[in-house]
């Protein structure tokens, strides 16, 4: 089984540049969280974009979707910004068929140390390989349908709407 | 759902005692594992014994195979050394019907900032929830059934025999 | 000897907020420091104002220069943002007499995991146990008088002047 | 100025094996340490041996001596184990002259993400470059003539003895 991984950026890949003592986003971290856990899952990984989800546009969301439409493998696991990932999911839900696919991201950028970064992508990629056909949306040790998914801005979890 | 989760030692949860120089057990890492991850999972989490699992003997394992029938959840996890784990899943093998049972561990422990042991207790965590009834085990990213795994000592990576 | 020291907040004392996504100042992690470096120098530290330095205002560096003159200890330790670390020097040494200070501060937040913070410290410490009265920055693991110092923007180095 | 630094092992530079599941040596750390501290000190570095110094030779103890004699340097740095640390200082007082020289180490390894080493390889490359000539220990923030320090094995700490 070979799961591809598309990468889109959110706070998971966030750096600190610090001599403007600003976030930015330069490549993606998700090889070297990988190897960090001694992961042996055959994956492919392509960037589509390394963006903020709060910024993200319609556009973006189409080239997810081609990309999971296009894509040969039918599990698919996409690191997002949390702040749409919902809205990308229903975007997903309604171009894609007979694929699974899981979106997931961090509240802590990989590189702080302390973030929920490495727990949430070993949820994603078993999850991504056990579930079946849909999208979903994995954060908190949860999996979530994309339909029934919401999230808390104030406490920054995501939760069942139903 | 409730995730009932057996702790019982092993890489995952050694510290280092500075004065020694040498690792130790003290408590088990798993609740601030779970805090660091966001996990918003129900979860019940017992400490059955905090050993190096090469030092694990038959009493040991009986204790383990005792407390996962007695428990009323069907979904458990057990955090367990990576030497013996593939010996402790063919006990329990033989004695549980109608649970998931997943053991993970680590091969780096959890304090040393550098571990797989936060993306395994996630990949394990989301095992758990999804896989039909048995015993499993969940390296490397990757779920393995009880009977079809081994691992490589030289590289301390989990395969399949078959 | 007590060395007193005197907190300003700058990049040193940054935390990342998960729910905004931004960095902001909180309490100072000047204690954790030492203790996570076993200092068992006598200590006392007061938290003056906690800014970024490229904000703060000459009232701000009045209150500095106003405590640094009535502390009771000629040994005095100031961490400060980069930004206008020099600026803050000049002011100390048009007022302060008979004292040794020295400023430190971080290019990237302690709580990054990655930061160059502890290093400073221990390196500001040191300095302020040995140097003659005067005002002092350190960083880069050197020390520099207040008047023979620049701070390269482009690389985020402090250097001498002459 | 240039600073020697002269590397013979201790707890500074200890990794885990993650095969064996134990501590082992294998390259010095202080490069890295250096730049993570963004250090720009000129300084020449040179590892005489990879050792725990509770297992260090009185002919190991004749290496550091002749290296120090020979240095060029007049202002030596050396990282060693904490247990016989005193020991190294008291045979380096009996030959050295003209020369200031500071021994370090660490409570907790480099690689394990919460020692002391930035702290204290910070403290002594300050304390290397402002004290006058002698053999100093830096540990706790602190700096002691060799003379007058000893290690309490209780608590890990260095003290004055008179």
């Amino acid at each position: 089984m070979i799961v591809r991984i598309f990468v889109t950026g959110g706070t998971f890949d966030k750096e600190y540049n610090e001599l403007a003592g600003k976030l930015f986003f330069k490549d993606t971290h998700v090889t070297e969280m990988l190897k960090l856990g001694r992961c042996k899952l055959n994956v492919d990984i392509r960037t589509l974009m390394m963006v903020d989800s709060s910024t993200m546009a319609d556009s973006d969301r189409e080239i997810i979707l081609q990309n999971v439409m296009k894509a040969k493998e039918d599990r698919i696991l996409i690191t997002h910004g949390t702040d749409t990932m919902v809205a990308t999911a229903k975007v997903l839900a309604k171009g894609v068929k007979g694929k699974t696919v899981v979106l997931t991201g961090a509240m802590v950028p990989y590189t702080f140390g302390s973030s929920d970064g490495l727990f949430n992508l070993g949820a994603a990629l078993a999850f991504v390989q056990t579930l079946p056909h849909g999208i979903y949306i994995s954060m908190n040790g949860r999996c979530f349908t994309w339909d029934n998914v919401k999230k808390n801005r104030a406490t920054g979890e995501f939760h069942q709407i139903k």
